[in-house]
């Protein structure tokens, strides 16, 4: 099997797996109230790249933590990814019909339903986190769950979330454009891999902070590639709506840098990614691979 | 001073200790993004009668918890709580424009800004909580996050947010209504019990089954009460919209008993809670005032 063909492989069995998990740690449809849990179980399941899942997962394996352990950060990070959609698709944020190729939530269901399955599924993600596991120490488990929240409030993913509806029309500079991706998307890719590490050994100093370079680099790469993937690519493809960055007025890095220069940015960040996990040798190939797929993607 | 001056003392100062770190521990409303930290402020401070924090405050002292350490318990039930005040009043659930006196706040901000502070209140409860404090075990920690996640998500109180919303216009059994309620508001209250006392020393079985007596009892009081002061008092004292319940065709207590029998039943639930801490004696003082203040309050 060449490498390529072993890390899709690879990525196809957490896919797999995160699936099952997230499957299982999801109350079941017809618990109830039923409405609710059935339509927590359509924002998550069935869909979706499982982007920080695969990054929880190849950061622990690195740190000797033990798949099982994974699987239940991973499927929080996934859930609170789930939840940070649901809320963005509603009327009063983006007013967006099509998420993963089906309808949004709201949609599907109606928004009442729609909010309180992201409120439901944010808290599902800290049900899950915090159950006790052999495996991990309960300094562990509590260090987990700080980090999934300090990445996900107001200095993380849901104040990058308000900083992009300040931002409609207005024109930001290229530290301001950071700063918001950094927090609204970055912050939960960065949560990914510290967590996955976290779920293993004890870094020493310097794993740690490669780690972080290399968490910081692909955080801003997946941004910058959404970018490109929004102003280049079609609905279709994407399984959400496509232009909706210059229809809504949003600063981009596109808009900001330009097409080709926003494409020399992202090879930048894959390059800064690799070099950041050099050290780790052979050991770091998945975290290497998963650089490329978050610059080479398609969707 | 007579007990109940010295309840009334104690009462105001765990409001007070309760707000000053409610302050502290929320970000600052200078703090980029300063629209979101303002907004998360202006839905926390200031107001509510911190019923959950006095619970948990009682119920720890009876465990011989330390003061700083409920106070974190506390505030992060009060962000949790506050969060859910948030988006219920926001438009696609009960649309209202009055809480705790002031303009709801997709009201004083809009829409997005009120989504985005519950969804990030929610947070900041778990970041609050998880943080490590020298005074508690590590498993004592995960293990108040857990509870507090549980009360709140999809088998708490957001499954009965999605009840409530299932229920409009239709004639629930008094088993149906008592579900919801337990769900809706009892099992938060119920949390603050359990998280004071689990700020404490271990408890033993009985005592255990004691206070989740109390607090099962107390919680479903404290809804009954609800409907009874929605169906009696007006908007100026309770400082939000009075009538709504019937406005809005929802199934309550008194809809479903009378006013009369909803009033018995708040009485038998404040004998029910000052039964089950008897053998606590005179260290449950404050619970049991508690109890009365949840029967006897006018709003």
């Amino acid at each position: 099997m060449t490498s390529k063909d072993e890390f899709s492989t690879w990525t196809k069995a957490i896919q797999a797996r995160t699936e099952a998990a997230l499957d299982q740690w999801l109350p079941p449809a017809a618990m109830h109230p039923a409405r609710l849990h059935e339509a927590m179980r359509y924002a998550v399941l069935g869909g979706g790249k499982r982007v920080r899942p695969l990054l929880c997962h190849a950061a622990g394996e690195l740190m000797q933590a033990l798949p099982e352990v994974l699987d239940r950060a991973a499927c929080a990070l996934e859930m609170i990814h789930a939840y940070s959609l649901v809320h963005d698709d509603l009327p009063c944020m983006d007013d967006d019909a099509l998420r993963r190729g089906k309808p949004t939530v709201h949609v599907q269901y109606d928004e009442a339903t729609a909010l309180l399955v992201g409120d439901a599924l944010q808290t599902q993600a800290f049900v899950l986190l915090s159950e006790p596991v052999p495996a991990l120490a309960a300094g562990q488990t509590a260090a987990l769950v700080h980090e999934l929240a300090l990445a996900s409030g107001s200095l993380g993913m849901a104040g990058g979330q308000a900083i992009d509806l300040e931002s409609v029309g207005k024109r930001l500079t290229r530290d301001q454009l950071e700063t918001m991706h950094r927090m609204k998307t970055g912050a939960l890719l960065r949560a990914s891999v510290r967590m996955g590490a976290g779920c293993g050994r004890a870094l020493v100093d310097d794993e740690a902070v490669a780690l972080d370079a290399y968490a910081s680099a692909i955080g801003l790469a997946f941004q910058v590639v959404d970018d490109i993937l929004d102003a280049t690519t079609d609905s279709a493809t994407l399984g959400k709506t496509a232009g909706k960055d210059a229809a809504n007025d949003k600063p981009t890095y596109v808009s900001l840098l330009g097409l080709a220069e926003a494409r020399v940015l992202a090879e930048d960040l894959r390059r800064d990614a690799h070099a950041a996990i050099r050290e780790f040798g052979s050991a770091a190939a998945r975290l290497r691979s998963l650089a490329d797929l978050v610059v080479d993607r398609i969707n």
